[in-house]
């Protein structure tokens, strides 16, 4: 078979296999354009972190300037081209409304993201300053990244929020879907394995671990077997909760009570109230109130949770 | 201590720590190129999904043309470096051929990982259209490089498969080797985490969550220490088989019968039959059939398993 | 909301909201600059490995030449940035220093790291030679890495020895701290997810597989809340011991010893002694000899560990 007859063969497969293939429509935004928009949003969101050389108070209004409007520049193309694969009428003018919608937010989302900040800078023994939170931590680039996203999800806009978290996902290994609803002070350690589901929330100062899945139980599918789309299929994490590594939490009324805790590998699939404590004791969960699980364990339920002891309660 | 002193004692290291440095010896292929490889692939692949600009039907023809040509001598270039590695005779003419080889298989790969891609779609609520998928969706780029790099390691080319797969493996934590054998329709949710050993196989229409292991049990070693190369160490999974976060299935004689179900976080070193349900119960893995299961449950199982009740038989 | 208004809104947030924007203080390690550091650093722990068009033996000295004058510049400047952050007096003369001492290590490293190579050869039945696993198994990199980060950890240079590791972390899925003492001989297979604390050490001949965690239990704060740095929090574990898929192992006063085995997905907060098999039994961790778990089941216990038996001990 000569590289002639391959081409006919893949124009062909362009033709009968269609569906995969995306011609004459709309163009879709491009992965390089993507990272470049994430790479450049990043910049204007901690200016001075990943310059490589020094950035002055002086040179920072001009810096911004120049960097704000290649940012709205490319942006607004990207969300046209997102609006004209959705047919949303005229996309043009919508595109360059949403883009300043979005840039609108980033002061409030920086004031957000410095919380997260200082949450891992409080959340981490190992972190000794808070530059090398923002230059050397994960959770930084793929949490910033979902909040931007996130607006643009509330924008109404395809494929782009999604783009933007995958791009951190790429990078962490944290895979946050961008219509999930983060509050304050939220610190991800070492990020690797973390999924978060679309319809999650996660109230303000919570910690998870590496591994931590807020995920989904069944599903319900349309006739044609494709799945009915925008169902509340994730949990609610309460304020002040802290999740060990590789626990996972799975369903749409599963509501963890704030300033719980829940152990290293507990698989949970029912709420659990405010202050308490769930382990792991293999066959099933258990739980107790966090004052009556300091009392038995002798000290904080800051760590992971020690073996069970009689007198707790099933779930 | 100088710079100069240094490098002598460099270039003493690289003569006297012989093994870990490659010189004067065939030249292996460069990550770079692999890289390149790897994209030019993607784009011939799905055409029009990762251009910068809108790629036009009238425009595809010379676009295949010119991208099949590149990526035809840069795949022989590599292929060749591995066979001379290798010690293949007609090292050149070799890779002319096998380069063929894989290109030729091209239209048939679309087709299968069109499969994939529909399987995406179906199997996730978050989804919004099949175009987010192959844009935004790790597992189409990790599924599609393996099902080229097993082509490549069939025709029995060293080196350059597990590059490919590694590529892939670092952009979305998702470790399948070459020589795994993947059914159609295959999906893999969020991706981090997940490995798929040389010698296991996947049936059609299977689906993966993160973190799950199709994994070895202990292995034979050699005289000298090494492990013996090989044998069959990794399970057999069924059609129409779902797998949930961080499950753990182990052994070369270890089969998953099809239809049947896989709880989160269970740990299976045995085979379960068709139809059935394997869920956690901490100190053993507890199996039903799937019928049994969902009369006791009172719902379909296709989501996360709930706790086990009486009845049911030990593996 | 025009542009400029935004520009003006991003300013004033730069101003109140402090502490996430570093402007005229030093300037920081660009991510750029330790990619590239990275990278130079691997090609010349691997000469001939990674390079586009063959290295003869001839050509080595003039390239090692040119190579470590260029590492020297750049590990000089970055260190030079880190020290001034740290306000060390006379940074640009230490920084000369420590770049020097970081590099002279770098022969005694090659001998280390090419002991990481074999361990990996010996402990993958799917390696077909040890140019594959050097050119395709992430191990390498996360581990020669730290192993280099480990070096500048100990001269104490802040910042750049975690950028580094966070480098090898992005591409492998594998967070090792620069702090963690690592032996001879060190093998982690798949390495997604793999988390290794601070003030972890590790024996000779280790074998780790993916998701394993060597972590802390909870740790002291102080009145402002912010945790106490530098206490011991992450386990100690004995030469020749292998710890499977998943399993957690957390506290700085927990130790594994030497030759022992611990399966997938347990989950310890207590040492365990030499020889010993450490199981998972749900409601608790099982430990017996490992005389006697080879004696019950009946073979080798180098695999992933068979359900227990009476007759163990619990911890």
């Amino acid at each position: 078979m000569h590289l002639d007859e391959i081409k006919q063969a893949l124009l062909e497969s362009y033709r009968s296999d269609g569906g995969i293939n995306h011609l004459d429509g709309a163009n879709l935004p491009s992965q390089a354009s993507v990272n470049q928009l994430a790479a450049d949003c990043m910049h204007l969101l901690f200016p001075g972190y990943f310059e490589e050389s020094v950035l002055t108070e002086r040179a920072l209004p001009a810096h911004v300037t120049q960097l704000l409007a290649k940012i709205d520049q490319r942006l607004t193309a990207e969300i046209e081209k997102c609006l004209r694969f959705a047919q949303v009428p005229k996309p043009t003018a919508e595109a360059r409304e949403r883009s300043t919608a979005v840039l609108s937010q980033l002061p409030a989302l920086r004031k957000l993201i410095q919380t997260d900040v200082v949450a891992a800078y409080q959340g981490d023994p190992a972190a000794r300053s808070v530059e090398e939170i923002i230059v050397a931590y994960p959770c930084v680039l793929v949490i910033s990244l979902q909040r931007l996203a996130h607006v643009l999800y509330h924008l109404g806009v395809p494929l782009l929020p999604r783009m933007l978290t995958e791009f951190g996902h790429e990078r962490t290994g944290c895979d946050i879907h961008p219509g999930a609803r983060l509050g304050s002070h939220f610190f991800i350690d070492h990020c690797t394995g973390v999924v978060i589901g679309e319809t999650a929330t996660v109230g303000a100062h919570v910690k998870l671990y590496q591994g931590v899945t807020l995920g989904a139980k069944s599903f319900e599918t349309d006739p044609d077997g494709n799945p009915v789309k925008g169902v509340k299929r994730h949990p609610d994490i309460g304020d002040n909760v802290t999740i060990y590594a590789h626990a996972t939490i799975l369903g749409g009324d599963t509501s963890i009570g704030a300033r719980s805790i829940v152990g290293s590998n507990v698989w949970l699939l029912k709420s659990i109230p405010a202050d308490s404590v769930a382990l792991f004791k293999g066959d099933s969960v258990v739980v107790r109130s966090r004052r009556k699980h300091e009392a038995l364990v002798g000290h904080s339920a800051a760590g992971p949770l020690p073996e069970s002891s009689p007198g707790e309660w099933q779930i």
